[in-house]
């Protein structure tokens, strides 16, 4: 059973890691099938770059900004007159925020570029989220997101999204996990109630929820919101773009739900294998 | 070649996430003849676990808080009146810190236990350092330490760093990477004149130098510092450890510096399979 240093903050004891690191396999073998490239995120996102895609308007309850402590606060600690940073003194912003998403950090790699051909990249990120409540492995204040991510023509981003689909209730058959597609509650990417009532129309986002309502997958239709904002052009025009989302230890999570104990469910990987 | 998406923030491209993933393999493989159990440490820390093993008084330089926005700038944002957060608002503390090692939160899951075999246990993480300056690979806001902590008797650390120096070295040595044994200018756990002249005359950590200066590893004594603050016990007294840890983004740099390019350095790890 993982422990937790605090809420939301678990540690994975080693018969979960074993499930992670073997549930990360069968990911990135969906992600190598969609033709990803398989890179390495930024673990921090300027507040700047993150204000260009509206995030703080979006999500301004989500932001973790990282900061500093003041030169008053560490001479105070290093004199050893407070074994912790004192509240009196306020903290300095980096100018940096943690993700609550990877592919913010893939898309930012590819500002200001003109592609010819469509962009497959891939990665696994730390994401954190400030919520009200935490709950398990089901809502951590900080999990692991695997990302496929789709740059190029608005075509192609609904065949990367279709195929993904295909993937992910695959391996989930293969898994024995019963999940159902459904549009998402919370849209990916839209604030307002207007934007929110579209998206039920025109759904962005759409959800792989498990038995007891865990989403343990999305994808996601950015229309060509970021090859807008970050000056993605392809073919000379913003680029479409859309993703695959995995939270992997939701994935943990709902394999154990379903073989109820880790032996068992590392059995089921490893028959699911291709 | 890496981008950097702020100072100290990489991306690492497919070729380099390619060594990347070959080098953690060696290091797995190291943990495992070790005797190690994987786990998945913490992402965050708790600032008052953190002032328990004296971190802000030895570092308070390079404590990294992590932070929300106060409602006050929450609405401003979400209203649309700025696009990043203002700066007349303080910063709300979270209560915790972002890493700056991966052992802390190792040893924090094994706090105010008693433990009768010695504990071995490995885990790879995201560790964080406010520095004056970053310079590519080598020195970086954020990078990868994967560790191998040993946790039990005096005679036990000992015999832990011993087998992790033999085998740090002979990787080093397998890969082409010339290192040399030095016992770190940066003592891993002491913050004041006094105690850094006693690291001199007995060292608590040495690290394995590449040829350009750059320490890719370092094996570091705790003496039984956190079984005292921990309420660790070994055998009913204060446990003993110590710990092997890699930076897994500066043996890619030494690999490069070393190999000239990505495709040579992959075939040197190649080659150094056992």
């Amino acid at each position: 059973m993982p422990t937790f240093v605090a809420p939301g903050i678990a540690v994975l004891e080693s018969e979960e890691t074993v499930l992670f690191d073997a549930l990360e396999a069968r990911f990135r073998e969906i992600a190598a099938a969609l033709g990803g490239r398989t890179v390495a995120g930024p673990p921090l996102l300027p507040v700047e770059d993150l204000a260009r895609l509206d995030f703080f308007r979006n999500f301004p309850h989500l932001a973790l900004p990282v900061a500093t402590l003041p030169d008053g606060a560490r001479e105070e600690l290093a004199r050893g007159e407070t074994a912790v940073p004192s509240p009196g003194h306020a903290l300095v912003p980096t100018g940096c925020c943690l993700p609550t998403a990877t592919c913010y950090g893939l898309l930012l790699t590819l500002r200001d570029s003109g592609i010819d051909t469509p962009q497959v990249v891939t990665s696994i990120g730390r994401c954190f989220r400030n919520e009200d409540h935490y709950d398990g492995l089901r809502r951590l204040r900080s999990f692991h997101m695997r990302e496929v991510l789709y740059v190029g023509s608005r075509d192609g981003v609904v065949d990367h999204l279709t195929r993904s689909t295909e993937l992910v209730l695959d391996l989930a058959d293969r898994l024995g996990i019963k999940v159902r597609r459904e549009p998402a509650t919370d849209p990916f990417y839209l604030g307002d109630g207007a934007r929110s009532l579209f998206n039920e129309l025109d759904p962005v986002k759409f959800e792989f929820v498990a038995d007891d309502g865990t989403a343990i997958a999305s994808v996601n239709r950015h229309r060509n919101f970021f090859g807008e904002r970050l000056g993605i052009r392809f073919e000379g025009e913003p680029a479409y773009s859309g993703c695959l989302a995995f939270g992997v230890e939701r994935w943990v999570h709902a394999l154990l739900q379903v073989h109820g104990d880790p032996q068992r469910a590392l059995g089921a990987i490893h028959e699911s294998a291709a």
